[in-house]
């Protein structure tokens, strides 16, 4: 039996403490409800972290010892220590997997990771959502089918301002006319990185069986395959000089 | 006629006054060089900046005007203010070019807008490097034929931390042993972004006529089609609601 | 003043001759009306061509004087001559550009330049079409804005069965709930391609301003930078045999 | 336990039976050679094809139960009958893993997957060959390390005329003083298709281990995620006709 993949779930859990429509969705944290679903996977080992503890939870034990990170943001971002983002960035080019959450698009990690802002159209009127699947053979489009549906949800509209993705996996239509790129990869280093767009803290997008099952197969897919540092050496010629 | 195209060529103008080699082969500055080859182009505006300048010469009104940046930078990276390198950053977003050579592969405005470290492996021993042209059809490529040589360059190595290139147009052969991306390309926002591997200070290869070539057609390429600031606003729905 | 690019307009002429909806759209069939707005721009040369003539009207010296191809087919494919398409495909190769609209996504010669079946959704119901700009900086969407619609279109939806794209210009909305990528280019051999996908013959869809605009704009982006023969030559070394 | 992956390993077995230093190499065949050290992998399941059996060895039956095809072939492309080529290819776009072998990239099921001729450069004068890996997390180039060499093999340079890959893997270096983009991969339809380029017939390549190795991950890699048939259907809206 292989080693579980050791997976951390990072949130904020700001909006859950204040806001009363969300902290009923979410009762113990959108993190925890995202690694309760995770930690039904026998071959994932689950964590939580958030901004609140020291470190944001993630020092560099946690960080070492975590194959895959979950990461959800929105109020917040300006809270993250530099310090911190530049450690998880590290640890992404040495081979750490990255899912990257909804309002995370505009997190200090992903437009760092990204190089470049990250910014979109948005609106708050519980538009409907219907992913398409437009990858099937992808690992993380297993066992959707061509596409699925979200009742309501923030709207997020083109243009994205990402780079060209490696993969593009969903594009979503909403009821309000716009459409996105709701699923795409990316290698930066030796990791990789998942953006993954469902998730506003006041509807219940991550109690849905759909979502959930992308997410569980991002994270086996974002699994590191090796770890290694970042250098810049000198090196010796492999060929003899023409005048040796 | 149309207007011109305005170029910034900025270095940091320091190996020329420190070192004698260097000194000699560039009197006026690397920047001088490039921007004078440049100057041969009648539909180019060359001007240069360097980094002992106030602001290192990137004066807002100076980027504001500047269509193409072309950076040269190599042991003061780390003497670039972080301010200078978000405004710069800022402007190919919104849509200016930027041309990145040789050992501005480490610079902190390429490392920002990779996002990753654009690490590799190096040695200064005189190696003789060819460069194959992969993408023939490209502008950047064009009147160069099937490959051109540098007698004695600095050898770079892959592999090299970048992102996937959006187009890869070069890829060099070294006489020690090597291969590495030499020329490549990458959308960033509505800006257009060249690296190109050759010119270590101590060679004397920006006076090589396949060498300057490169760097005019890569100036015109990158030139703006667009100037977009960069937003991401709260959007009304275009459909009416179905509730409505 | 250069040279002008010599556009080549082809289509089927077939349906506008049995079906009186599309010959009262389109009395001197597709190919003229989209030739009618390329001939306002006074860099293009245009003529046109179409199935019925021998060998198609793509003889020889037609393709060997054209610099981009512009491709209308639906309920012919099965007609084109494979030699026809093997000389078209030829000189795609070598660098000419090829614009594919609509239905030709079925085309013998999309289909042999995509190595896929290009296969999709559809439905004929009078969709409303919006056509969000994904990429506003690229040459083929300029004048756009970030969008545009089509009152009455026929729908294709995801999954597109093509390779990923060089490029992603435009996302569709259509009013059924369906998305698709709806521009894209691709680069084969030395020339560049691009389909776009509106058109079908019993929409007024080529007498809409903002479609002539991208097919103009396309046909520009496309124009040939080299003409090069296929060739896989036997070559002799260029560095001295090590034992020699 | 899983299933095994059942791979067909497909060649031209020509050269082997009419030249002798071929044959001395591979006195069974490169297929067998092929084969049996995919045979030493306890989770593929391994049978082998050639040209001169019915149908190429490669009958609906066979193509049914075949989750990856390896191909070599040489001297002989235009011998395999266009049907065959035509089934092999309908499978890739299924799903089936396809494995393209040195000279195979001038075979009729590489050109036709690919949209281009895929020519290059050659040479037989036993240079020296250098993969760098220049993708260190793919799981194709696990256990490799930086690069490894092949003592003698027939020289393949740049450019290919291959469309960009969506993974370039290696790169070679030639003692000649070519380049050459010696592994990539591209997904074409639901399938995915690698090129790895060594294995000239007249040198033991397909004895050494880091070439067995590369294809034993390529096979891993290349499995079927899933089985659809390509289908171009007509489809009732999801949203109601605002009309209705």
């Amino acid at each position: 039996m292989p080693a579980p993949i050791n997976v951390t779930v990072w949130s904020e859990f700001r909006h859950e403490k204040t806001n009363p429509t969300v902290g009923a969705i979410y009762p113990q944290g959108m993190h925890e409800t995202i690694a309760g679903f995770l930690r039904g996977a026998p071959d994932l080992a689950v964590r939580t972290a958030t901004l609140d503890e020291p470190e944001h939870g993630l020092t560099g034990s946690v960080l070492d010892t975590t194959d895959v990170l979950v990461w959800w943001g929105h109020k917040a971002h300006a809270e993250v220590q530099d310090a911190v983002v530049a450690k998880v960035r590290k640890r992404v080019l040495e081979g750490m997997g990255l899912i990257v959450l909804h309002s995370a698009h505009y997190s200090k990690i992903f437009q760092a990771l990204m190089g470049t802002t990250c910014s979109l159209k948005w609106r708050e009127a519980s538009d409907k959502e219907r992913l398409w699947n437009v990858c099937p053979s992808h690992p993380i489009t297993q066992g959707l089918g061509e596409y699925f549906e979200i009742p309501a949800e923030e709207m997020y509209g083109e243009p994205f301002g990402i780079p060209t993705p490696d993969e593009l996996l969903f594009i979503s239509w909403f009821s309000g006319g716009e459409v996105f790129r709701s699923g795409a990869t990316w290698r930066r280093g030796h990791g990789r990185v998942f953006y993954f767009r469902p998730g506003h803290e006041t509807y219940p997008t991550y109690h849905q069986a759909q979502v959930q099952l992308v997410i569980t197969n991002a994270v086996r897919w974002a699994r590191p395959t090796v770890r290694l540092p970042d250098a810049c050496p000198n090196t010796p010629p492999i060929e003899p000089s023409p005048a040796g």
